[in-house]
């Protein structure tokens, strides 16, 4: 990934600042942009001009920023940090930074270091940048798709009554992890029988049962780059409800994955699925958008979803996720990840759309 | 856990809004008010006052909010969204924020939305209650130390030459879901041989060899709450410099123990570590702070640290994790999590701290 790139969506600056955050704020465009794979780099920043990037960073990750063959300065304490900010920003009258992750703590420590500097909001620049999805980026999307997949198919044989969803909890990120994923994407959602109702569950300790819907939401996180699945299926045999509703849900996934290609709106993808869904006896519980953006960030952008208007472009990657919930009684969900192609997608999470019925 | 402590902190406000952000940008403040322990809540809000708490969030999370037993108004769109904020700071003229928290977007979005209102940074005192644990938190906390010290000894008899860090990794992370953590507190750090040199470094397909030294840093989330453990190891026998390495730094680890307690400032306990780091052949090897809070976040708060004035307090919880670090040849640390009292401290953490050969 070349970093200079970002200048051709950020044309109204010439110097970005990226200002790396704690475990609760990350800017992931300071791994985009430099693409170092291990490493933290918590309270670090760079400086990025068209002609160079500069990783800012304390001995902790010196090790690593070096790998990455870009200059790097070090600093030990803060005031040591913010005298290299200030000497880097020196010659800039407009520095562009990331709004949408910038906390206002540092954004405030940022006006004091550097009063005399305008800063802009460049956050959209860069969606839009990391939106578009280079060779390299759709190669790790790719191959973490197919460690999901994979893991979820090794899954399949190793349900047993009693077993609790924390148990698979463990089980998805253990099989992924041993075919290549450094960690599960996200927390892991499992959930059995009337669970399936909360998009949002967290596994507990409720045992499976015969005949219990299993709804396993995860994805594999492969050299930073993420998927995003979701397979709903029976443990034992489908009751007519179950097949019915997974059939809605399968049918409005259908719908919609033939609206995608390039220029299609992600609106009109999530219509169509929407529109099969309120057509049937599960109207108005779809109560989420189609589908998001994946890279970097599992949501790494909005995408498929009523309320925007979002023209698809070749090289995108997206979800599509439709369901349907039932407080008390259940849900089904099916998520599928995409690269949008002129003419389509292309579909890279392989394991099957049918519904199981594991015994 | 009640919400209405947060006053004995933040004294300078009686309205409080947390706004939730993306999977970048989480306000973990939203689960210590809440106490709900699943869901993501991303784009959420809350808002509390002495007399009561309201979760503002999207029918995705309504049924998770409503079993927390508080008020819950809901939104559709970002519209509905910000006439419920409104509404909600009507008779409001101050109004805390957490500024560590919020990003530069949403805090731009706030003063469009409500512009005629005093804002306050109440992250300072946010962070002071946080820093005292509840017996509850600490209940959690202990569970997630005793998960995580578990795995390891469980981890032991798995070591064969030719795995990968990766593999450990996978590993570690099953044995710890096994025993009922969520998900690790973080990426685990495994390293082998001369990578145990970078005290970031990520797990790769390095192979374990005869004689290698293992680090690994790892932790279990357990209700939301985190541990976070270091263990050094060699597979194999220890060679001379290996023990040396070690000893210095586990003498760094003992010596810093004994000044913790209750009043005893941070400082000084990471001076009595880095003392003796320093009057051994890896004087200004150790480049890193000795030690944090732990909670919600893995590194919950700054606390034993050279240049920090912190005087500690019982029921605060800080790892305490000397190490030593040669590029090119290797690294040790030693991380173990303790809860302070009185007279000195609770080591939670119970995996041996003596060097093992594993064979």
């Amino acid at each position: 990934m070349s970093f200079s790139r970002i200048f051709d969506y950020a044309r109204e600056t010439d110097c970005i600042l990226i200002l790396q955050g704690t475990e609760n704020s990350v800017d992931k465009t300071f791994f985009y942009l430099t693409g170092v794979e291990g490493g933290l780099f918590e309270g670090s920043a760079l400086v990025v001009t068209p002609d160079e990037l500069k990783i800012i960073t304390s001995p902790l990750e010196e090790e690593l920023a070096r790998s990455t063959g870009y200059e790097v300065q070090l600093f030990e304490t803060r005031k040591e940090f913010e005298e290299i900010i200030k000497k880097n920003l020196k010659d800039k009258s407009t520095v562009g930074l990331n709004y949408t992750a910038l906390t206002l703590n540092r954004y405030k420590d940022l006006l004091r270091i550097a009063p005399d500097k305008e800063f802009i909001d460049v956050s959209g620049s860069i969606m839009e940048a990391r939106r578009m999805k280079s060779p390299e980026e759709l190669s790790r999307i790719r191959e973490a798709a197919r460690i999901g997949s994979r893991a979820f198919e090794n899954l399949l044989d190793k349900f047993k009554e009693g077993m609790t969803e924390s148990e698979v909890s463990s089980l998805i990120a253990y099989e992924m992890m041993k075919l290549g994923a450094s960690e599960p994407s996200f927390s892991t959602i499992v959930a059995f029988g009337e669970n399936a109702s909360m998009p949002h569950y967290s596994p507990g300790s409720r045992k499976l049962k015969k005949n219990d819907t299993v709804l396993i939401d995860f994805g594999a996180r492969y050299r930073r780059y993420c998927s995003d699945i979701t397979r709903t299926f029976v443990f034992g045999r489908a009751s007519q409800q179950q097949k019915e509703m997974y059939e809605v849900v399968k049918e409005a996934q259908d719908a919609s994955l033939k609206v995608i290609r390039e220029n299609a709106n992600g609106r009109d993808v999530d219509l169509a699925a929407r529109k099969v869904i309120d057509s049937s006896k599960f109207k108005g519980r779809f109560i989420h958008s189609l589908g998001h953006g994946v890279g970097l960030d599992v949501h790494d952008h909005p995408a498929l979803s009523p309320n925007l208007d979002f023209p698809l472009k070749s090289n995108m990657v997206v979800t599509d996720e439709p369901g349907v919930y039932v407080p008390k009684v259940g849900g089904v969900r099916i998520e599928d990840d995409v690269v949008v192609t002129k003419d389509g997608f292309e579909l890279i999470t392989t394991a099957t759309r049918d519904l199981i019925e594991v015994s």
